[in-house]
């Protein structure tokens, strides 16, 4: 059997109110679950600065070895707001503005003050692009090839998103089956590890937690296959049940 | 004046489970508050699989351009706990059993149930390397010069944070002023790029929000001197409120 193509993606988070600290990121959580359902896998994922070399870079060198780039952040109409320009400049394709966008637009704000020099930068994309659909706000996001340009605020990026899902071509998609239990991973590391080893095609992550002044870990089987994990769960969760510890489908 | 020099850090973050969309990351916002504390800019981040290769190169990368490099996440006793080995091995390190952290470990499983071989995983460091206290759980971080290895669970790496705290040499922290409102950030796009030009030494930041069924934003002004900052968040504070928006300090 020939192994199917694993189809990846990898996302540049752009945004200095990120590297401050001042915002928790809810992208990357988002994009990598959405991206699984769509059979794809988030292989990396860079947060830079609002500086075009690093936008620029982070793009090129991520483009290239993945199916998938995806940006999040920066397409707004201010000053801070680099994104198109720094990716036109790092691909080398000129920046315009897009006729729908603009139209688009124009309706957004008939009613709200109308269309200015600043709204208007909302419709730029580097040359050859398309847009994606924001039912959210005026400004839409921007497909160009392999590349996705979508916006920082999280619901407006699910709504992106939304407005892709199912138009990527993707793989099968990673299931996982989780157990969890009081149970100290130190105690069963090596149970693990040979759980692991045996069955193929199955990698099994622990989750370490503190809660309710207890230590105690979730197990997360993950498989292209449902049934390798279910199998794999299964065995692992009688190998710790055996050695006393009540262990609950689902995690803890 | 010579400008003073900025110190950057970087941060690698390890984890399937982040790429995977399960767990939602909380050490970058984290890390990159602390950091603004010790008057270090958190430059870039990077969240890679748990694959040595990967691990070693964004390590490597971004240790040779930046003046600290943190990792999170992988130092755990179980099969999927890498980052030492991978690092190590990036660097061209032997990996030895550190005897402090031994016998730490041998301390802290003393009562509950005794060192094990998994167990001891978590002495391991590169070679060279000193330890960072841990008062959670048994197992310490690893300093290595300017790197930085870190516990993933965040209260974990919280508790090594607060041993490395004013430990670091750093230089003036980045100070910042906000001031938010029920305002349209396009409405007001050029103001805000004409006050950061008029303004030396700052750079605005505009996040919009959609709250209680209205648009609005918060602008951050950021400086490495409090006065500026302030003395521009006067300013543009009052030409908002010269154009009707209600402006709130702190943000909304």
């Amino acid at each position: 059997m020939v192994n199917p193509k694993i189809w990846t993606a990898a996302l540049v988070v752009i945004g200095d109110e990120i590297l401050s600290g001042r915002t928790q990121d809810k992208n990357i959580a988002q994009i990598a679950a959405w991206l699984n359902v769509q059979g794809i896998r988030l292989a990396e994922v860079r947060v830079v600065a609002d500086v075009a070399e690093r936008i620029g870079e982070a793009v090129t060198v991520l483009m290239a070895s993945n199916d998938y780039l995806f940006t999040t952040g920066g397409i707004g109409p201010t000053h801070d707001d680099i994104t198109v320009d720094s990716i036109a400049a790092a691909l080398g394709l000129a920046v315009v503005v897009h006729p729908d966008a603009r139209a688009t637009l124009e309706r957004y704000y008939e009613t709200r003050g109308g269309i200015t020099e600043a709204r208007l930068r909302m419709a730029r994309v580097p040359d050859g692009a398309d847009l994606i659909p924001n039912r959210m706000s005026g400004a839409p996001g921007i497909r160009l090839g392999k590349l996705f340009i979508l916006a920082g605020v999280p619901h407006i990026t699910a709504g992106m998103l939304d407005a892709l899902t199912g138009t990527l071509e993707g793989g099968r998609p990673l299931v996982s089956v989780t157990i969890g239990g009081f149970v100290p991973e130190s105690e069963v590391a090596d149970l693990l590890g040979a759980t692991e080893k045996a069955h193929e095609g199955v990698v099994i992550g622990s989750y370490p937690f503190f809660r309710e002044g207890r230590i105690g870990a979730n197990f997360v089987i993950r498989s292209e296959e449902q049934e390798r994990a279910e199998a794999c769960a299964a065995v692992l969760g009688e190998q710790l049940a055996a050695q006393g510890y009540e262990m609950v489908a689902g995690g803890i």
